[in-house]
């Protein structure tokens, strides 16, 4: 069982929650172990975590990344979390699969221009899904 | 005279680009050369820098970023471009500071634990002008 850090934006903007969810329990259904399976609740708003102060937040995160085995981001929605995420998951030596909707503006040059990622545009759900699947039954 | 890299969003929205270009006139009129001058043009818009590869942009940043003895950033407008800067720029040993408005959301947990930041959050713009100041006159 492949250990996963999965990256979404929480405090960047909620809208693309419910994609994270499926996202997630897509991986799941394929024998991963996603370590940070709150960012896919639709519950967790922007304020969400209220009981943990901000170093407690980052210690677990970067905790769980350095963790893992594997980095898969959804980066449609803007977030400095996570581009801060991907690029310390990147100088730890992970494996970082970035998505993102073609449809709804272009990823950072950062990213994009970073060789050291592996990108997955997608135009539709299933054209994600697919690609997701991929990585998973590859791992 | 300082060299500085000023880290703002382009692609993650431009809503704040009259902002970046103030506080980079700021900053030059206090003798620091900004390398990324570019940031703070209003006519950069997110599709910008059309002449150039992703993987030129990317080239150029990562050697300003290298090049440069002070990261400021304006992290008020979430960017995946600027998270990940910064935390390259943190694990390259640079100072990095950071700026954002309290008015209109919150900062990151990613860079607000990280106690490697330095943080300066401000309500008005008189409050992120005498912050620049004093950081522009201790360098």
């Amino acid at each position: 069982m492949i250990k996963v850090y999965f990256a979404g934006s929480i405090r960047g903007g909620r809208q693309d929650a419910a994609l994270y969810g499926e996202m997630i329990a897509f991986l799941k259904a394929r024998d991963c172990q996603v370590l940070t399976e709150h960012v896919g609740l639709e519950s967790l708003q922007p304020e969400g975590e209220g009981t943990m102060t901000e170093e407690e937040i980052f210690a677990r995160d970067m905790a769980w990344l350095a963790e893992s085995e594997l980095v898969v981001a959804e980066c449609t929605t803007p977030s400095h979390g996570v581009g801060y995420e991907l690029a310390r998951a990147r100088d730890m030596g992970k494996p970082v699969h970035i998505f993102y909707d073609l449809r709804r503006g272009r990823l950072s040059a950062m990213l994009a221009g970073d060789n050291q990622f592996i990108l997955h545009p997608y135009t539709d759900r299933s054209e994600l899904l697919e690609a997701l699947g991929r990585l998973a039954s590859k791992e």
